[in-house]
């Protein structure tokens, strides 16, 4: 079995519950309330703002047939940025001034420790598990939500063939990449796939709970 | 006034609410449950560990009249660490196998993002922070708690007159560093200050909570 | 006067070795050695390869407003090493299994220190200074090339009015980067700029001497 | 057979060519010109200085085990700093304001680099090979070399039992290290253990030509 379908299946309980989450099942059905997406929004805005300074910080030391696809990713990047602004406007939802919240934070320092200080193929494999965990959880939202519904853009940017295609080719490069390491480095990159699995979960969380920081009163957060 | 004082002075409330935490208050009261402060013991452990490749990556970076002090700094950690495991042994509390909680695992990866991706004095700044911090919270603990107790050793460690000597050292090289940066760099450095204060506050309410991963049920985290 | 003009003033005399090289007058003047052009060609295929990690490893660390010109600067690159198979091939230059001479291993590495390192406007420097080499040193070889020659193509790529933008662009931001940093830093950035205006006429040397690598007889190299 | 002795077989002509270097059997017969050696003792005394951040660098990369050996190399490169400074001074020689010399220089950023952008066995490799280079090459002045020679405590250091025990440490582990890694990165530190071989000739080339910066007058250099 491929590294990714072993993976999935260990992971299984956890990206049930991901994909189960409230938060997408309410988007989907149309009950959501309008600040809890607007919320997400704003937070999903800063997180793939700091997905480019990850993506490009695994450049060094990727494989060089890898660089082109990775250098391509900035600057889609930089569009899905603009996308995000136009919709939210349009949503009349204000990007400006946004704090990150706790788990937001985290995760994204997540992602910049992994690319700085683990190997290729362990950072590698917390960029795809956050690919794949996007398509799949705006999969379940696509398959009931109305096309009238003032979200539904944000639903077909990351169910569009164009980010399949991109989740499908990091598929077969982690796949590739697992075949090639040592024992040691293949269960770290399998601690790692369930480590991003439960920052995926916890990020549909906060986005439902609207969070505050542990410990601070909530006009803190 | 030095930079330290003023930040110190601006992040207060945040502050005051870190050293009034319940999980301090009941360590020096005797009141604290035994398998909370186990809890806290065996996240900790894992903290002191990560602080080791904090600082290593924070010496590529350093003043070379910085270099001695963070390198000497390692063996001091990895004495603390042997020291731990004795330590827990005595208390009956087993170190091994303990997984980082979701608080414990997102303040590592801030640490490391920041050694990174930061400038030196802007990671400087989480350092300074997260020590002063250690020192001032078990300062509240030495007030009142007993010397028989079985944690006395951990008080009397991080009240030290050397952990006092290097936290002071600390303070006088950032106050230094923060005179030499632009104004762009000073305020990162205050945003980075006030932030590692939130996650220290963050790291004792996962102590006293016994927190699980975000979404998941108990026995998962 | 701003940083750059103040910096280009100082190091002129390297400068002007650089711009006087016989390597770039004997490209304009249609003497150079047919195998002369070739090696430097393969060689700056490696280097060109080599900027793409370079920059990407700038892009964590860059103030949001720069990322996307340097992120735009990758998928540039990309295309910039396939115009060079190109022109390679119909040149008769074989790009295949090219090793890096000594000083282009080396200069490769220093861009890659310093992009880790040192700090974002200290390695900000290194960029500006490397590509501001580039532009001049063409110039000087434009101003005679017959337009026939197999090799006017290269000229013709970095005398471009887009790459002289990209100069300009960065010169400008290099100067406000250095307004606002500290006195400690801005004089690291005065050393990397003169280092990189060395490195840079190194290559010149290398390119022109067919160097081998020191100590080594000339077939090991 | 082990990968260490494998690779050392491998490079067998070049790692000869470095034990016989002119300037190591000068130093060994007694006729190395003063001038020279206080050169190389300049040079290197840089070099030292800058094995700190690259092994610093390399800590948050490390497998737990090899964190206190690392972390304790930092402080016993301080106290050899401070040795050569001793040394120097009762030797005459000025260690104050010197400059790295390209080759000098040029290392050290591919000691930096590798740390920073290589997988944690592929710049352990580098570690490895300079240390091993070292303690060979010293060897080598050791056979003949004068006690009575002012040069002989340099001798002394790097031919030490303590530092024979550091070597066979690195040996040890690098072998381990190579067995539990896939292909691509078992060639890539086989081709990084080449490299680091021709730098160590390249430095002693350094040290008795008293080198030049490439294409600048000796007196710029």
């Amino acid at each position: 079995m491929s590294f990714c379908s072993e993976q999935l299946a260990r992971v299984q309980p956890i990206w049930e519950r991901m994909l189960d989450h409230r938060f997408l099942k309410e988007t989907r059905d149309g009950t959501v309330a309008h600040e809890t997406f607007a919320n997400w929004m704003r937070q999903d805005y800063l997180f793939v703002e700091a997905a480019i300074p990850f993506i490009a910080a695994l450049i060094p030391k990727a494989p060089k047939d890898h660089r082109a696809a990775l250098g391509a990713a900035l600057p889609t990047l930089e569009k899905e940025l603009e996308l995000f602004r136009e919709r939210a406007e349009s949503a009349g939802v204000d990007l400006r001034n946004v704090e990150p919240s706790f788990t937001n934070h985290a995760y994204v320092q997540f992602l910049l420790a992994s690319a700085y200080a683990r190997s290729y193929a362990e950072a590698f494999t917390v960029l795809y598990v956050a690919e794949k965990a996007y398509y799949d959880s705006w999969m379940v939202v696509k398959a009931g939500i109305d096309k009238g519904s003032i979200w539904y853009p944000f639903v077909e940017n990351w169910t569009s063939d164009a980010f399949k295609g991109w989740v499908d080719y990091l598929e077969g490069e982690l796949d590739r990449l697992a075949q090639d390491v040592g024992a040691a480095e293949r269960l770290n990159m399998s601690q790692l796939f369930e480590l991003t699995t439960k920052y995926e979960l916890a990020f549909w969380e906060m986005a439902a709970s609207g969070e505050s920081w542990p410990g601070l009163p909530e006009e803190k957060a």
